[in-house]
């Protein structure tokens, strides 16, 4: 039986005349997107045009919401109540919904941006805040969650469909977190590294330590960066290196049915 | 047969702890509500607020799309294509379907607000522009529109669901428009004067202008500007004055019907 | 000799259409107000109107800089840069001694708003990133500071003016500290109690805390919260309370002189 | 006698964790810049760090206020009251001179940006109101005005500091005015045809327009835009041009002293 797996970027993340990332190049090289919703970065504009690219690529897509924060570009913790926090979840899901109904697609995921991921996968309030505002509005949602996290917790405490991630591109200390990204050599930028790493990752369900302890890890889904200037190449080395070790890349819908 | 008309109001154009307006009081006394999506105003706390209640009051919600302009709350002339307005209606009205989700109700109307509404009444691209918003994301929902206005061409061009404004405080001049509201008097703050406009637009099916001409005019709803200092006096007179003459408030679907 | 004291108040916050706080009625009851700059509430048509309204009722004016943040009001945490926060914080400084010319005024102190105003008080990063805002743009402003905090620690590190402030409407505990808000009591709404606290501290040079205990505290300047709906009645009988206590008001650069 | 001329280019427009432009290859090549002010982009971390190196580079600097409008890069018309702009415009002046502390330097002109110049320069109620706003926050301030325009007219109605501006790689028409850029070949992208126009303008004080008109033109400053990928390569061959003729490129103060 073929191994495979769902390869997720983040995209979509530019904001009116202001441009950011690589989305044209990522779009090929990865099977989900997460699609920026308007309040950290993207616009209906670009939404709708990430929405139609996703469509003819054969890449799902998922939204991807962040706090209202353009200026901080959604990489700010900010701290709000929680249920302020869940209608602004809401409300993105709904805004993305709209602009996928210009695809003829549906969003099939849900995974925070930046400072919200972050903050989410530890603080159960914020976890819980996103899944509930999943359950409200679209309950058919993958919640795309940091494996391990608070995230996870509150998909499985209100009964929703989980799909778990984990990072191809960013190193993890022994007890299985993401490394700071202020220590050196966090993010993995070389992109035959990172390749050799995610093969691994597929064939052994286990994540390698920085210091290299086996970490056996649950994962539906494999987070690359696309905003990093090496995103492009570490990409395509992923998807060469999949390939050549007969793992197949397939849409997260498809990696969950 | 008895008689009966939709009256509608603005509503939650609220936005985090600014408050404007007089929800709660307009809220019981109009029959459908345009609800601000974030943009020039509102936002997802907010508009979430505004779905419960409305449904609490057996009120119908359409969405109240504006420019992406929160400090001049959607009140300045903004030019800009017309595909990156129709993309700016099309999630506004997405992030309102999420929201009214919560009250387990759905969006049944469209009308812009402010600048906007100004606009496209003149405007046939931002008329259209509105309009294939509404027929991507939701085909099913009426388009509010100033009768005679560009909007009601465009809602009959795209073969959408139309439903015709005209204005309850609002003076009209001899060929049927809007007289500025720079001109003393165009806003009418009189409640017993509009309450009796008002049964006489139901009874007769004109509006009489400024100098007293009868203007023949379709109308399925009237407008109620909820940001008046007197504007919860003008709608209960309307209301008292519409309840005397024996004349029925309806939600707008129910008027459509 | 005669007993005299700064009180101080938030003015300035609206923005756009949306109007928040009882600047009129708090105008002609304090001697100094902090004008909000445009970036967690007020604008540069609000600024200046609160400018000439200061200079008309003689009182003085200090910038009352906030995080990015007009949604949450400046009144959400978050976590930035410590130079980006001094740059944005420098940036506020320069607009408001701009509409400040329009009355023919100087901006006299700097006290940061809400959330910002918090953190500093206890993060020294941020405290003195606030510091160095004054230096560089007008280091001949008083660095209208929480007596005890942070920051005036980073006043006195960086040789700045500083001002020392204390609050009449809000509970300490038995360390100096400002009870939260969560405790109910905390803000002081009761005009008698409000005044007689606030003539007790001037004549004493003491605070009394929640439990009785007596804190000697160092303080130039009493600060009003403008936006509780008792503010005028508090301010109001603050004044009188002082005035009959033969304590004289005075503004700030009047108070330091 | 050695001819002299100014170059300006806009700069410093990027907002957050957004770039754009070619701030650091233009600022070697002209000699003034005019710099964002953070509503239609630019924010104070940007603007600080423009202002130390146009003060490393020997160049002097210009606000560039724009419309409260980030989303639409201060690109779209905005109709708005002729007084709230004149305080928008002096609340940047305010600001960005704040930024300049930063560096030491002062700010020397102001050119308004994108739509708001495009409107002032036909409208007589912006032009004052830009005008007024230098006038009252800093009347050693030039209004660079687009020649001809009432921009112009406007410094000259209120005695301020003029500096007329015509464009390097603009065709203007047989009346003067700028060609729309809808028209093709408006905006002048080829490296030699700028250069060769502009060393004619420089050398004769005449514009030559699309159909070979010889129009006498008055400017002191020949601005470049920054924005197109053309930028760098023309505003290269327009210095070097300018070398070869033996004209000196001078800051905007230098030549209008």
């Amino acid at each position: 039986m073929t191994l495979r797996i769902n390869i997720n970027a983040d995209m979509g993340e530019g904001y009116g005349r202001y441009d950011i990332g690589n989305d044209d190049a990522i779009l090929g090289l990865v099977k989900s997107v997460n699609v920026a919703c308007g309040q950290h970065g993207g616009d209906a504009t670009v939404m709708r045009r990430v929405c139609l690219k996703a469509k003819e690529n054969g890449v799902s897509i998922g939204a991807h919401p962040g706090f209202n924060d353009i200026w901080g570009f959604g990489r700010r913790n900010i701290q709000m109540s929680a249920s302020d926090l869940e209608y602004l979840v809401a409300y993105q899901l709904g805004a993305l919904a709209a602009m996928a109904s210009y695809a003829g697609i549906k969003v099939t995921h849900v995974k925070p941006h930046g400072a919200l991921n972050n903050m989410a996968a530890v603080n159960a309030d914020y976890a819980m805040a996103i899944g509930r505002a999943i359950k409200t509005v679209d309950p058919s949602l993958y919640y795309l969650a940091l494996s391990g996290s608070e995230m996870e917790k509150a998909a499985l405490a209100l009964d929703l469909k989980l799909a778990r991630e984990a990072f191809v591109d960013r190193m993890y200390d022994d007890d299985g977190n993401l490394q700071s990204r202020a220590i050196a050599g966090s993010v993995i930028r070389d992109p035959a590294l990172a390749a050799e790493r995610t093969v691994r990752m597929v064939e052994t369900g286990e994540i390698l330590s920085v210091n290299g302890k086996r970490l056996a890890t649950q994962f539906d889904s494999l987070c690359i960066h696309g905003d990093e200037p090496t995103a492009v190449a570490v990409a395509t080395a992923v998807q060469q290196g999949l390939k050549a070790a007969g793992i197949e890349m397939v849409t997260l819908p498809e990696m969950m049915a």
